[in-house]
């Protein structure tokens, strides 16, 4: 398969569902719903929902369902961005290559686009149980273990964790806190999320979590690694403020060498926990692979 | 019916229910759990939670199923204040008689402690739905519903358009607008949720959207009539904060005398609209005679 076709393919679908949820000429009050739509799009690669999609058809699952729950943990993901560049959080200025929300809209509405994004998200996913292709039993599942893997136990605890650890020495331990929380937590999910929907057996849902937890720490580590290699072209922000900022890395703690196999580790059992899936496991294998290649 | 003691009688449930929820011995990360909690409790008079147990009774509604969902829309309430204290928003100090949770856990903690607890609302009215007594239809009908009130059609619109107003002249119809959604949305969807969960017939969540509609503005007239009239110990800030930060209040724009009328007749209308449930409506009835008296 190709993996870039692919990639675009769902990119597009997804694209599409998003453009009817934000829609173009925005509602009143017009500002908030203007920031909403300028953290969406145009927006990363879609990582997260494909990862979803992905995970929905390789156990089987059919037809549009999992679509509006992508769409909610791309909601999840660009409402955590959207905080995590606040003054008062990361500071940052710019993100994808374009200034951050709340330099166009202003603290107090991106603060607000961001709570506002987080709850259509459960918006959208208990609609489509009540009158779309899920039904209410499989949409309460999928709003509970989403709800859990980024609340205070989960995302939110890793953000909190990465805080408080700027400018201080810290251990492993707390940086692999920091990333199977911050990051992981939200991968892991999309993952088990679209397994679940897709109504995954018991031995497929082990698989899929192992996946989802190999790829969700390989994610980080990558990131790291752009920090200290990449250019600002292909982060859409300067390389080297992880560093700047004195937040802790992979590269920081174990080096560079070390950092790479421990991705490549971490890529491997990726892949063997796939093995159940025969050849359809072929997007989830190729998208795993892809998440080391984004620094190319 | 000795409303001092229903009121109390509740507020203990909720208050055992929500020390469940966010428990005294913080966990991982501390600083995030005790800031969640330092927003929750000792709290206010829990009204908003005792409106959706009141609404379930009023109905016929049976056992605790509504517990959960009362105790998620007071973590909502408490996430919106949390934001709304900022600095980048209502820059508080003080929220019910001590310093906001910004003030003493730092911008980051609070901002983050309110995001977990909107996600943990979602995830208490999921979780409920699993393995409760509420079943999962009536679980994804109230977070549809919830879901859509406290977001960028509800609750965030009226903030929005609350903060873009500071300062300008408006007129009746967007002080109305701002009142109707920043506070109006989430008291009218507690009464409502409390009926859908008790299983309200047609015509009595007819009722109850008429009785919501009229309290939920009426709290807010009353508090606005509190901000020129009230003292810092019934309020738990100081008076005059809304005038001095050239918020627009109903006094302001109809006179002190003409706001009362409007109260009194909001009120009236409420107590109208409880008719078709007969003596088994005095709570509710009693609720919104109770809401005027706060400034006393």
């Amino acid at each position: 398969m190709n993996i870039g076709e692919y990639l675009k393919g769902k990119k597009r679908v997804i694209d599409a569902a998003l453009e009817k949820i934000i829609p173009k000429e925005p509602d009143f009050p017009q500002s908030l719903h203007k920031a909403m739509r300028y953290a969406i799009f145009p927006g990363g690669k879609r990582i997260r929902p494909i990862l979803a999609m992905a995970a929905y058809e390789v156990v089987g699952g059919k037809g549009n369902g999992i679509l509006p729950y992508a769409c909610a943990l791309e909601l999840i993901h660009t409402y955590s961005l959207i905080h995590d560049d606040l003054p008062a959080l990361d500071n940052d200025d710019y993100r994808r290559g374009k200034p951050t929300t709340h330099r166009v809209f202003g603290e107090a509405t991106a603060i607000l686009a961001g709570d506002a994004l987080l709850t259509e998200a459960f918006h959208l996913m208990s609609r489509e149980g009540l009158g779309g292709e899920v039904d209410p039993r499989d949409a309460i599942e999928a709003i509970d273990e989403i709800s859990k893997a980024v609340g205070s136990a989960g995302m939110i605890a890793g953000q909190v964790v990465d805080i408080e650890s700027e400018g201080r020495k810290v251990e492993l331990s707390i940086l692999e806190f920091i990333h199977t929380h911050k990051t992981g937590s939200l991968i892991l999910v999309c993952v088990r999320a679209g397994g679940r929907l897709g109504r995954a057996r018991d031995v497929e849902m082990e698989a899929l979590t192992r996946y989802g937890k190999s790829i969700g720490l390989a994610f980080q580590i990558t990131d790291d690694i752009l920090d200290v290699e990449g250019s600002r072209a292909s982060m859409g922000r300067a390389p080297g403020v992880d560093i700047a900022r004195n937040k802790i890395t992979y590269p920081a703690l174990l080096g560079l060498e070390e950092s790479k196999r421990r991705y490549e580790e971490l890529i491997g059992k990726a892949i063997e926990a796939l093995e159940l899936f025969g050849d359809r496991g072929e997007p989830l294998r190729e998208i795993a692979l892809y998440i080391g290649k984004r620094s190319s």
